[in-house]
């Protein structure tokens, strides 16, 4: 990981596709730490992105696509994963020569293999995934510091320029973040045990919760299961864009709970604190 | 459930046996609420024991387990729970006639019923837990207000008297806790749900977390993985001593798990969104 901020001035315009709580941070963490940047905000409701100026996240916005793709040079997609793909489509031929491309995506080898069959001589698309979030959504709870000291994934395919990657992996540390630059794959490998495992594991267990039961669950029970919150229709297309990685990782999940169901049925008081120490042990290395 | 606190005076004198981050705290939560009981501490560690009278916590301590056992009428064991019977063993004989004794162990079936052997005339035993407690260990992160608002489950077995059942449960209801009576054998079956089984997801996530993915680990994982930081004796035993509700509700659990690498493996979107959503439905009864 690289965390050496630069100074030379990366882009004159940027346009943030989708102005939710990522979108939001984006603008924000900009207009704070690269005032002289131009930042745009593109949408659907006119209210809201004004709402988003008002709060000092955007400059200015526009409810067409193309206008931005034609003014700014480097475009930043926070719409949901599944919908990158088409509205990378519709600007593409309405990009200036040289104009880069990012994301926010979850999920990057299919996007990433799928954008690189739009990608002309044009544009350029460098993804990314800025590990950052919050449990709320919505512009309105963007925050500048979102980002800080966070880890961002840089997902270079073998046909991106150095150039290209450079300058995405530099806007992210211009925002504060940290980078880190790995294969698509070797992303979504990463985060399929970081980020969609628990999920699926917070998912099951919530579910498990007859009403009956809810008065006799504590924080413990809060804490585990409080990412099953999150929007369902985003995470099914997480899941369903990184399904080999996923089902592997949820195999390797059975596979120890078996471990722990063995040496619960057998008494075996030797391998379970073995298993609870092993866990505690990885994830003291979080605290 | 019932909420409204006692004022006739319960009981002279409490004898904590066992003065860690519980039994501190409802040391320190008598000493705030119940000013006119005497609060005792046992233990094995003079030093420790005499800083829990230097922070409030106990009025005076012993190293003498029968000592406390004559001088109080209400003995509220907060060993672990494999260390309670043999704790109350100890003690029984020394006891007054019409001492009352109850504990804050995590399973209640198994402990009720071994209690119930050694129950004589002279002694009545309710069990009891409060569901409350801390990631941090130790009487020196006690807290008076640590009850407050907050569940106990009281389980009394057939041969309870009301009366001693009720005296333990305005024990509670004193520290602030609004308290909930069942049978032994279905606080376990809930606990399995509530408590033990998130432990169980959680530890099982943790280990998959190779040191090489740490980095990429944000808060959903984090507080998906919390509890697995927990002591793993204390888990180990917790896990033993209710061996058939925690196997039952682990084997509903990868059955939930099985319906997700179903959805997942064979790309269905429909599927997969309603599973999602029906966690997200039971843990916002949580929010």
């Amino acid at each position: 990981m690289n965390a050496a901020p630069s100074d030379v001035p990366l882009f004159r315009r940027v346009a943030i596709y989708g102005v939710g709580l990522l979108g939001g941070s984006i603008g924000a963490a900009l207009r704070a730490r690269r005032p002289e940047v131009e930042v745009w905000g593109v949408g659907r409701n006119a209210a809201r992105l004004q709402a988003a100026v008002d709060r000092g996240q955007l400059h200015k916005w526009t409810l067409d696509p193309q206008e931005a793709a034609m003014a700014c040079d480097l475009l930043v997609f926070c719409t949901p994963v599944d919908q990158i793909v088409p509205g990378v489509a519709l600007i593409s031929e309405a990009c200036q020569p040289g104009t880069l491309i990012t994301d926010v995506g979850s999920t990057k080898a299919i996007l990433c293999d799928e954008l690189y069959e739009l990608a002309g001589e044009r544009v350029e698309f460098v993804g990314s995934h800025p590990i950052a979030g919050s449990d709320k959504q919505g512009a309105e709870h963007g925050r500048a510091d979102l980002f800080r000291d966070r880890v961002c994934v840089v997902t270079p395919r073998p046909n991106n320029t150095a150039a290209g990657v450079d300058r995405v992996g530099s806007f992210w540390q211009s925002l504060g973040m940290r980078v880190a630059t790995m294969s698509p794959a070797e992303h979504d490998e990463t985060l399929a045990v970081t980020s969609h495992l628990p999920h699926l594991a917070a998912a099951a267990v919530a579910q498990l919760l007859e009403p009956r039961l809810a008065a006799f669950a504590a924080s413990g029970f809060r804490d585990t299961t409080r990412i099953a919150l999150g929007d369902p229709a985003l995470w099914t297309a997480i899941f369903l864009t990184n399904r080999g990685p996923v089902l592997e990782s949820l195999a390797a999940l059975m596979d120890v709970l078996q471990h722990y169901r063995r040496a619960i049925d057998s008494g075996d008081e030797r391998q379970l604190q073995r298993l609870l120490t092993e866990a505690q042990y990885h994830r003291q290395k979080l605290v």
